[in-house]
């Protein structure tokens, strides 16, 4: 298995409401998502998509406990300012703020906002992670 | 906020056997794990992360109430073939498959395997999505 992830797929209870919520973040779909009732959004070299959090868990035969189930985005960008700028930009567009920015036990700067359907996302500032101008991280 | 992602952070129960796991697949972490309590894979242009789900959840706010949680990971490969082979891997890495690989309603061919600590990855093969030589997919 080649050590990559092609998508990471968002199970939520509105999609209507919840490609609001991410086009009010400058992302936009690539498909036809109302026609197909899943949203895709290219991200870098990998895809994110939002769909139905039941038809999500009966295609991953699990059982949903509702909640958090032990994944966490994270977005990276360029400095602390910029974590400010992008948690601003969330709450404004409807998510909760989890922690503001702040500086971390590990040496940078982030802050995390929960999406309108539970999904954290930490934005971080990591100054010993290169971004290339593309977005694309180096660890 | 760009229309990107920097980071997945999987919730492990124990994370030496997660790194184990992973590792069975073909996957180094990038980081000094051990030492750090915390593993990372670069993976593309982003990276992929193991870590206390514990930790995880206190670091992202929220209420941990077992089980999944509406995020599903998926691996594309360029083949069906290629998605039983992964597949066969995965489960001799100590993983549960939840689908074997079958052609899907959407005209692509794909299967399920869950991971020693719950998280459901697909392995697809999506004809209409191009995927490069390094793995990088166009939706």
């Amino acid at each position: 298995m080649e050590q990559r992830l092609s998508l990471v797929t968002l199970g939520v209870a509105d999609l209507e409401r919840a490609v609001g919520f991410y086009a009010s973040l400058g992302w936009a779909p690539g498909n036809d998502w109302r026609a197909q009732g899943v949203a895709f959004f290219q991200a870098g070299g990998m895809a994110v998509a939002l769909w139905g959090r039941d038809e999500l868990a009966a295609d991953s035969t699990v059982e949903d406990p509702g909640g958090w189930g032990g994944v966490t985005l994270a977005h990276n960008v360029r400095s602390p300012a910029e974590v400010d700028a992008v948690l601003a930009e969330a709450e404004t567009a409807g998510a909760t703020i989890g922690r503001p920015g702040a500086e971390t036990f590990w040496g940078g700067y982030s802050g995390l906002f929960i999406d309108p359907d539970g999904h954290p996302w930490e934005v971080a500032h990591n100054p010993r992670w290169e971004i290339a101008e593309d977005g694309s991280i180096t660890i």
